[in-house]
């Protein structure tokens, strides 16, 4: 199984919304043939895996990292290769959350005679696909906050000064961090005090979507971002009705995304269900501080990467990682659970799950 | 050297402003003596471990995490002692910095014809006495910043709840800091809004000095601090001219120190000092924002003791763990070194040296 979450782990930013899986094939303690999910659309990793073999595989055991599926999308389905080339014995993971699988891929190949066995690595498994697990279930992106902040919580000095607080070997390892959200999102505010590319920076990772939260449609069609929407998807999320902008920015490449306002600001709620009506599944919200203080007060964000820099800035008017309003009170502040606490170069890295 | 080590920490809280030192006797491989600094006023290591020690001892090797001391104090000089019983080898972590000691330790077991060798275990030997060398080099106490924040730096939520941001093992553990230093230090406003003891909270821990920054002597006489000072030593630092108040925090039991005002604050560069020539090798400074904010931009701080709790509260008026001022440029900002990064119970422990 361990294999099969390194194979599956290779489909990682070309298979969202698909989850990611693995699946090794096993006769007589020989690895006979391996497979995973390569990218949306195309076959799955037990197809992969099986699509090409022959007579070796009959008897064998399939070790696969989600409960295969039973039912056609862009391709068949699984349980239909794993009984036609005569698999004796599945391992699974995970069940699939999925309503269309949840279980019945499972009694399909149990009707056919094989063996199965659920829950091996579940853990692992499921940390694996937690986007696609959230996505499936509650039809919203899972959503991540990203902070490159200070000791004392700061992203920037009173004067507004922000770079760089976190080391690059820091920033690299953030930068990596997109390819495994299928969208970025800031605020318009972000977009007009650093005018950042938001891309992938390394050829080897896909460019995820850029959304900017723009109320007021207040960004310039020379920011770096609209200009490169072209070749990097770009949404631009407002309550304007300024149409002319509008059809400016989609000329220039922009989708305009238009969403609810609520006390003057977009509807994140509203925001959030259209991005996921997209097929968006995972949205890495990377600032400033008022957007995330106000993702955290709508209960939307699942997780938190934190680079905590050993500097330590001060000043009660220094911008903070999460400032806007705040929680007034201690039991409605969000608690997260810290995981994977590691230091990065000089620097403490830290994910946040709720 | 190791157990050397062990020893010498046995002596934390109790021979401040004297460094802890411990010291193991080997003979033929075996140990045939060990003792350790164990109070300020009494036996050294050295003769702790020797002197009730006869024949067993001639020819052995010692070792002493620092450099056996040369001069007459409130003990007989420790080379006094290793030579007499016959010790053949001494075996030193590192050097004594104090300029009473410096080498000379070393120089006069040489000639005596005892083999030396300097800087075993030599950083672990620095890092038990780092506030003893700081006090000893520099003549000021070495100053520690301790906050217990939540993930985005925050004290407390805008409406001012703080109870309570990290766990109770966080807590405990911050307890038991205190011990390390000789006195603990918080602003008036920590003493108005909390009215805490500041004790050691527990039995086995000694009380640390509490020292109280109120630059206008607003201190009430019923808070806790001034009704237990004459059982747990504490200072009220001023620079009121308010005489019939601090007579009468005197006669409570509180020191009243005079310091000089710089922009209606304390003077903090003539409050370490002061404090300083008063013995206090330590402090450790707990709060709030705006006097840990104070001293650091006065580069008065050598470490940071942080405990971050997985709990985000955000909030631009939500009270930082470093508020006031601040610094304007990234460069002015102090950057420490991450050391000792675990995590305790939920939150993260982190300590930061200058």
């Amino acid at each position: 199984m361990s294999i099969a979450l390194t194979l599956a782990i290779q489909g990682q930013g070309k298979v969202s919304p698909n989850p990611m899986v693995g699946c090794v094939i096993v006769k007589e303690d020989q690895v006979v043939a391996q497979g995973y999910h390569e990218k949306y659309g195309g076959y799955h990793a037990e197809r992969n895996a099986l699509i090409h073999a022959g007579d070796e595989v009959k008897g064998a055991t399939a070790y696969v990292t989600l409960e295969p599926c039973c039912h056609y999308g862009k391709t068949p389905p699984c349980t239909d290769i794993l009984i036609e080339k005569g698999i004796k014995r599945v391992v699974v993971g995970g069940l699939d959350p999925n309503p269309q699988v949840a279980g019945q891929g499972v009694d399909i190949l149990r009707k056919h005679g094989i063996e199965v066995k659920v829950g091996v690595l579940e853990q692992e498994c499921k940390e694996l696909n937690h986007i696609f697990m959230h996505y499936i279930t509650h039809k919203k992106p899972y959503i991540a906050l990203k902070f490159g902040m200070s000791l004392d919580g700061k992203i920037a000095t009173w004067s507004g000064e922000s770079k760089w607080i976190t080391s690059q070997k820091s920033r690299d390892h953030s930068y990596a961090l997109r390819h495994q959200y299928s969208a970025i999102l800031v605020g318009i505010e972000t977009v007009i005090q650093d005018d950042p590319m938001l891309d992938a920076k390394k050829s080897e990772f896909k460019n995820p979507t850029r959304i900017v939260c723009d109320t007021h449609l207040r960004i310039s069609e020379k920011s770096k971002i609209v200009q490169t929407s072209k070749t990097i998807p770009t949404i631009i999320a407002t309550a304007s009705d300024d149409s002319i902008k509008k059809k400016n920015l989609q000329k220039l490449g922009c989708e305009v995304l238009e969403v609810e306002k609520l006390n003057d600001h977009l509807n994140l709620e509203d925001l959030v269900l259209k991005i996921g009506n997209r097929g968006i599944d995972s949205i890495l919200v990377e600032g400033g501080g008022i957007i995330h203080d106000a993702f955290l007060r709508n209960q939307l964000v699942q997780r938190i990467h934190a680079y905590i820099a050993p500097i330590v800035i001060g000043g009660q008017h220094a911008k903070s990682a999460v400032s806007g309003f705040g929680f007034e009170a201690l039991k409605d502040a969000p608690r997260f659970k810290f995981k994977n606490v590691q230091q990065i170069g000089d620097d403490i890295y830290v994910e946040g799950e709720l």
